[in-house]
């Protein structure tokens, strides 16, 4: 049976990073909004000072099939600040294909992982935002211990893009 | 008549950040989650890779008037990344203390300053999060042209933290 690995990602990822991200964009009704090139994927990750990180997630086939390793999931993630706390991480996207949903838990292990870098970071919290129709996701990180900060003490996303930001900025 | 300039900060003003931080956690009766140090201010955003960047809001005595400048608010953010638009800013923390609001909008033009930084930046967007009861400050965020993700999209914040994450990661 094959097995899968979560592992970061390399520069070569990219194309496979960007087809999931366009298939979760998709998945959250939102895929209109996906401006981003595999270019400036690799560009922004992988160069001197990095605007992210990402984990991937890769089945690995069993022994004598013929096909080589793919990438089945992502998590994205960079470094916030908080005024509070420090340091820490926020986890941008987390994205399994469907059909490896269910199967192995490999949402739970991208989580797991991104838990561990956050500790071995220093940093004493991850964060993660989730469209509250997404019932699969929001059980399964209520499951592994996550609150939700929208209902538990009333914060809101607020967003300033467009031309609210430039006339804001005057120009 | 004093006036108000906004500029970055710099490291000599933590104190005053720091100040204005624990008045702000109060304002949001949340003030037993700060844990942050001087020290920690001045390590994280004033060193070789600055983990956030600061604006301040300083009162500028008229001329004759005995007392220096004074530090009446300041706004907190730093770089994030979006899947979909690449790299944006997020407004962690903005503060006027209280005897400062109303009065020339000084919570307004920390905001423009950060669209400014922001396009400069090539950034198509920014974020903050608010809390829903905070009336006042979602009225002024709203005028002045952001949407309410929560509202509209239906995005819920999730927080991974202490013994769940710790769990999480197998520590």
């Amino acid at each position: 049976m094959a097995s899968v690995r979560i592992r970061e990602a390399e520069e070569g990822d990219c194309g496979h990073i960007l087809r999931l991200i366009r298939e979760l964009a998709e998945y959250e009704k939102l895929s209109d909004q996906v401006k981003i090139s595999e270019e400036a994927l690799r560009a922004d990750g992988f160069g001197e000072n990095p605007s992210y990180r990402c984990l991937v997630a890769e089945v690995l086939p069993a022994p004598g099939e013929p096909q080589g390793p793919s990438v089945v999931g992502y998590g994205l993630y960079y470094f916030t600040y908080s005024t509070w706390k420090g340091r820490n991480v926020y986890l941008e996207d987390i994205y399994v294909t469907p059909e490896y949903r269910g199967t192995g838990g490999i949402s739970s292990k991208i989580i797991q992982k991104v838990a561990q870098v956050a500790l071995d970071q220093g940093c004493s919290q991850f964060r993660l935002a989730v469209l509250d129709w997404n019932h699969r996701a929001v059980a399964l990180y209520k499951a592994l211990g996550a609150q939700d900060l929208t209902e538990t003490e009333g914060w809101h996303a607020f967003r300033f893009e467009g031309e609210a930001m430039r006339k804001l900025a005057g120009k």
